[in-house]
């Protein structure tokens, strides 16, 4: 059985991967009386005294809704908020699974930004945090926005920030190999969706100051005939020398390599092209930007991808659970870039210095203690 | 320590009642290939072919959501979406602790009834079916309407039909122990909100012929000034004949009495005034409209309460958990009234014959069995 049949059976037989359960037990009329009527009527009145009392008789205090509207699923694109759902309990079991988070699936069947935004305003009360995923750029942008604005519960978009954290820890123990500081490392980002603008904002804020963006028309620079809001805004902030031409252009004499774009797009060339000890994070899934043995082959120092069957998985598991559970913990207000390099150093310190090397960036998505180190320093940081 | 303090408690250290688990492990590379990225993208793309398959591969065939705006909680009355929380995920621990329906707390942040309906369907996609709790009449009868027009799956409001399904349970069973037939009993409901309206439909539809309304007014009839269009159209309904007067003079020779009203309004010369073998449900929670012993010396035959420490509890958690088990199990668009009596005859028949005595006309809702037996009576129905 291939993976695509087993992927289906066993979604079929489990009828999902998704349940919602008691935390207490409900077996006879004593434990009926305090989970439901008449004793449940005491927290409420709590609550409607203050409000903020809901954090400690609810589950709020662990509970994130995950908000998508289906536009931009995996590398799927506009699937809709039906097809979205089985990733969207996939993200839930993995928030359960390693950050020990309530998380809920939010299909919504609207793609209109305003809606979406007011949707989610209006089901906040029973959560503690709202993860946006898998909503397509530059809407993406505006919906955040709108409700940070709006919302006194963290809002992360897991595609932009739970990338640019992960990316920023590889990226942290990749320069101590090469014995390069993050302010020298001339970066190029192929890629100017949500993700890789999202990269770049979180680089810039943590120290690296030479970064191009590339998408498919090439470097974006200020005044690019056609390119978005999000695009120009970034290009103003990058690129003031105007700089154009190729992706190839943008690598010739870089450091590193950032692909969060498609498959296959960068040659063994570009590589050769770049200067010495080239960083390679090719985040393209299932297929990279280039392959990593050719990407070796060509002189790259470290590669990355985004896949588990090579060395140095970068991958926003690391991330997503330890920030909510963190910020939750807490009960941050925002998620803000600051808590998210906090976050990044913490997951680049989970490496010992010892183990570290050119295929060990980066720590195992599976070790489980990932998730507490990073929700640590993002609750050392909010307070 | 009573059971106010026990009840705080026990919701502070659990934080809440509910928590949303992972029904598959996911511990290794390929566990995780399955569950989320690459795997999962299988489902998806299925889904995104044939929209009916979200039903096989992911729980939507088996999630409820519990919608409120927290206007009418409890006796609590309009206490806001977050003090409603506790009795929501109360109530989604009853759904899964009887009926294994995995349920969602949705506590919206307006009171705009197109606001709550517009949120409401836009989040369907990812639920099965709805549930409306705890919003005030007459806005939980529009709001109702206006979700079975737009959705495709089951919308139940239970304040109002669960109440009206288990209390046609028990009058099977009371008739049968004072020996009448239902069209024969002259019924006297206390209380026109939404539990009272509904009882009132669907005991009419179930073949009581003789119903009267009352409210804090007294008898509802067609004219009456003041009433909203829900009483004004049940009064037509019932009292073309144009009966006024106060409760007492409508239970003057009646057979049943059913409270959906508040505590001590039915005295004991109200029920040494009704027929013979008088049947008292007196409702209101956690003080009943009279109390059991007071309506007994008064002389009534059977009296039910909705208090778990008296005989006859009438509950609607003989209802929600197998209403929901069964119409999601057949995959039903929508819980007709012929699926409510065809419930309310399952509960009744879950006393058996030799069993069945005035203090006990109603099975324990700690019969486990209870919910499996009205999803097959539903489904049966359904299909």
């Amino acid at each position: 059985m291939d993976l695509r049949e087993q992927a289906l059976k066993m979604h079929a037989e489990h009828h999902g991967k998704l349940e919602t359960v008691s935390k207490v037990p409900i077996t006879n009329a004593h434990e009926l009386s305090l989970a439901y009527t008449p004793g449940v009527a005491e927290p409420c009145k709590e609550i409607a005294r203050d409000r903020e009392l809901v954090y400690r008789y609810t589950a709020k205090c662990s509970t994130v809704a995950i908000v998508t509207d289906g536009t931009a699923v995996l590398g799927l694109g506009d699937i809709g908020p039906e097809a979205a759902l089985p990733v969207m309990e996939g993200k839930a079991c993995l928030f359960k699974t390693f950050g020990d988070v309530d998380a809920v699936p939010i299909c919504l069947n609207t793609k209109d930004p305003d809606e979406i935004v007011r949707a989610v305003e209006l089901m906040a009360p029973g959560f503690g945090g709202i993860n946006l995923e898998d909503i397509s750029a530059p809407r993406c942008f505006e919906i955040e926005e709108k409700l940070k604005e709006k919302l006194d519960i963290p809002v992360f978009h897991d595609d932009q920030h739970g990338t640019a954290v992960v990316v920023l820890a590889a990226l942290i123990n990749a320069a101590k190999c090469v014995g390069k500081e993050l302010a020298d490392i001339r970066t190029v980002i192929s890629g100017a969706g949500a993700a890789g603008i999202s990269i770049c904002t979180l680089l810039r804020k943590a120290g690296v100051k030479d970064i191009l963006l590339c998408d498919r028309s090439g470097i974006l620079y200020p005044g690019r005939p056609g390119q978005n809001s999000a695009k120009e805004a970034i290009a103003q902030a990058t690129n003031p020398g105007m700089r154009k031409g190729t992706l190839a252009d943008a690598l010739a004499g870089s450091d590193l390599l950032i692909g969060v774009s498609g498959p296959g797009i960068v040659t063994g060339d570009m590589v050769r092209a770049m200067g010495p000890k080239p960083m390679i994070f090719a985040l393209s899934n299932p297929t990279p930007e280039i392959m990593p043995q050719e990407a070796l082959d060509a002189g790259a120092y470290i590669v990355a991808t985004g896949r588990s069957d090579f060395p140095n998985q970068i991958n926003t598991l690391l991330v997503f659970p330890g920030i909510f559970k963190g910020a939750l913990a807490c009960r941050a207000r925002q998620i803000t870039e600051d808590m998210m390099i906090a976050a990044a150093y913490a997951i680049a310190g989970c490496v010992p210095a010892g183990q570290m090397d050119p295929e060990h960036i980066i720590p195992s998505v599976f070790d489980r203690t990932i998730a507490s180190v990073v929700a640590q320093a993002v609750e050392r940081y909010a307070r």
